[in-house]
């Protein structure tokens, strides 16, 4: 194979050149990074349980999916090299190989991708960290070895110097969240619990908890889920600090943990003390023909209310714990996929009793808020009554550009290149938001929510909040914060400042 | 088997009482209705390839789906009998039989349903239809033998005389057109042309069509389509007359057209002269994970033009055939899954292109609008801009329910009943349109439609067009119709005029 040569060219999800070996699921992942190789993970497409390998690996490379599937969302967080719909590629797993130009890679060979251009490029390149990331991050360089770094120090300075925006970040550990800070975070936008169930045995407790037969073994699996979440939080409001934390409620359908294949229910039928077939029945009673539109968000937490209470008591005892440690906790527990005001009430309740009785056991209170996600076209048209419970808005404008425009993430794929070459979209929706359709839905969101509760805080916090012109978008919509991956800061932080100049500009212009 | 025992109870999806032996595939529903055997179909759920099988069953009945599912929608097209989301039935099809309330029902043992109830009975009824439906379908009976058709055809003078909505059929079939004119149609609101693509050599054809490699082989495919539509439409048009009959482009995603079973493909392959894996990898390439969000509606027509093209021509020929034979003909051809301007533009363009090259041809023209659906929520906000180039908008409620909440018709009985329960929603929103949420997309979509084009013709075409509350807030939001299964045109006939009744009273009240 032909060192150096573009075999293939993708959507660039995530930033940076990433260079490893190739391998094709997540396990192989993790075990050729534990003998120390350096590897490419390369996809159809990736889903929760492949977080672990996604983790270990330089790079992410997927043959499937846009700017906002679960590969290019988890990347951006974890700061990973990343590549997605890549259809060029043709992707054999069980092989263990791919062909793209003619040529075939397989399990072991060199590769390397180009997070920036969408290049995927053979063999083996030798990419190195940017300075500012050297010292922000990897902190193997001082900044006064390096001259861009002070020119970034500076810039960013003048633009939080002009900027009214306030940026948060998208973060679900507290590795992620040091980074962001480290970028300049305020808060956390968006900390999706979800990842935290997967890997050792969180998996095993979270999957008997969905394949409880009833209430009762479903307490039993959150009373064991409840500590590891609780450490979680803690050790997100300990990096954070002062800044507030926002919270989300479990949000995916809950087939997404357990396991589709005979031998994985095997595995979990066999810790669970059941039969494999019990396991496939329960697998296949919640497979969904549209789980974009299905059982998931709140309507999780209105069908199992003690999954809120488990997270909503987690979250609060960690804050406490973290005050009784001397420290600062801010949580913003957050209701997802709420559409009409009786669901953000009926999931307030449980939050705010918790929130109660957690007050009384630990002899201390926090000061928290409870909010909703913005994300499906009823709830920004009911805004108004949605406020009357909800304290914060974050917009989630991955799923509202989901529903608005009627097209999936994960499906788009099939036209969406093709509407772009013939000019019907101006751009990708999933990558920077749709003013005229999806933008008058969060204008009127915000519009509504502020007249109910003039003090609304209201922010962003779907992936178009690392997108400048859907930063300027903001600030002129009134907002107070965009949220968005750690790496994607600084941009945000300069979209911010040029958003308010530009503001500033046409009121002296007006004068 | 106890006779007249009720097993389970499900959602009343076509009005009526019906009886027979209990089959388990729409084959089996066929051979057993050949040999005259008087046959109700169970299944999980229909699509599509069980169309031959729903028209010859006395009733259906499915363990799955809502109110707006396939079977429901298809049923009531038809006027069967139907029952849908029967959870409490534990459906076995392979082993040909189901379970409920203890009791088990094989292939051949008569079975009992109750359209109006939601009931599933045990044994063999004997159920009649009503004096006014043997008069205005079966024509059994004559008008002046029945004292209720008296009731009922002065009950519906009155109606007329008060109502100022149209109605409007959803119907594919000059049967199915027929049933609706005795019923007081005055117009098709909306003719799915996939449901003509079933049975025969259809299909075999539109498997052609979809697993062209290539535009030629497309187009040869298309070519076969051409004369089965062209008569498909004209029937329609023969038995509809003066009365205008939109038809829309065809929606569905095209994998609801392709077999998914090895044999079925292994059939599709010999019939085409290719491998099997050849037509497994191409039905594998058109799978979607959200396929309500997917490569559907003017998604088809926009990548692959000389479909709509084929259908453009199919309509106008027959409408010019019709002409000649001395008869009117209106079509109102109609693109599904509209967002944006550019989309209509795109089709409609293919349409009047088509329109002037068949005039030419046939030496006549016929009037004919061209329009849209407006079913998603970009295309209400954005109807000021679509209304440039559609002369008609109908309105598809039931997309755009999904959309507005974000739940899959498909999907939303795993939460509904509880939501329903908890009023948490005041109602199924896919039986009665959501006045707050959903009601709010359409009057901005006919406000703004209006703003640009005064006279825009609108309409709604969802399944909520037979439902009498949303028929009222169509009449407030200045709909020029509503569009519903046959057999639900004199309940909209009626509350069009009520309605108008007690709009009217306001306005005495106010003077």
């Amino acid at each position: 194979m032909d060192e150096g040569r573009v075999l293939a060219k993708g959507l660039p999800a995530g930033p940076g050149a990433a260079t490893g070996r190739v391998v094709f699921n997540a396990p192989d992942a993790v075990a050729w990074a534990e003998r120390g190789e350096k590897v490419l993970l390369v996809r159809d497409f990736t889903s929760p349980e492949d977080i672990r390998g996604m983790t270990v690996a330089q790079g992410i490379l997927t043959q499937q999916g846009g700017m906002t599937s679960h590969a290019a969302l988890v990347a951006r967080q974890m700061g990973k090299v990343c590549i997605v719909g890549c259809g060029e590629l043709d992707v054999d797993l069980r092989g263990r190989s791919f062909t793209a130009a003619g040529v075939t890679v397989k399990e072991g060979d060199w590769l390397s991708i180009d997070g920036f251009t969408g290049e995927v490029i053979s063999g083996e390149l030798d990419p190195h960290p940017s300075e500012v990331q050297q010292i922000l991050i990897d902190k193997t360089l001082k900044p006064e070895e390096s001259s861009s770094f002070r020119y970034y120090d500076e810039v960013m300075s003048w633009a939080d110097q002009h900027r009214e925006l306030l940026v948060r970040t998208n973060a679900d550990q507290p590795d992620q969240a040091a980074n962001a800070i480290a970028f300049g975070a305020q808060g956390v936008g968006l900390c999706r619990t979800e990842h935290m169930f997967f890997g050792g045995d969180r998996i095993v407790a979270m999957r008997e908890m969905i394949l409880a037969e009833d209430h009762a073994a479903r307490e039993k699996a959150l009373q064991k889920l409840l500590p590891i979440q609780r450490e979680d939080f803690a050790g997100l409001f300990r990096v954070m600090g002062d800044r507030p934390v926002t919270i989300r409620t479990l949000d995916p359908p809950l087939h997404e943990f357990v396991p589709h294949d005979r031998a994985g229910q095997q595995e979990v039928a066999a810790q669970m003390g059941v039969s494999a077939e019990a396991v496939a029945a329960k697998v296949a009673d919640l497979h969904e023909n549209n789980p974009m539109l299905g059982h998931r968000g709140c309507r999780l937490g209105i069908a199992f209310p003690e999954i809120t209470a488990m997270q909503a008591r987690a979250i609060l005892e960690a804050a406490c714990q973290v005050k009784k440690e001397g420290a600062a906790a801010h949580p913003e527990p957050m209701i997802p996929l709420v559409g009409s005001r009786k669901e953000i009430a009926d999931q307030e309740r449980i939050v705010r009793d918790t929130a109660e009785a957690v007050f009384t056991e630990q002899g201390i209170t926090v000061d928290y808020l409870v909010g909703t996600m913005i994300e499906i076209p009823r709830a920004a048209l009911t805004a108004n009554e949605i406020a009357e419970v909800a304290e914060f808005f974050s917009f989630g404008t991955n799923d509202l550009t989901q529903m608005t425009f009627g097209i999936s993430r994960d499906d788009a794929g099939k036209f969406l290149p093709l509407y772009l070459r013939q000019e019907i979209w101006p751009a990708d929706p999933f990558e920077t938001l749709d003013q005229d359709g999806v933008g008058q839905l969060v204008e009127i969101g915000i519009e509504r929510g502020r007249a109910t509760r003039p003090k609304l805080k209201v922010g962003i916090c779907g992936e178009h909040g690392g997108d400048p012109a859907t930063v300027k978008f903001c600030h002129r919509a009134g907002m107070d914060y965009v949220s968005c991956s750690p790496f994607r800061l600084p941009v945000a932080r300069l979209a911010a400042a040029q958003a308010a100049i530009e503001a500033h500009g046409e009121l002296e212009l007006e004068k």
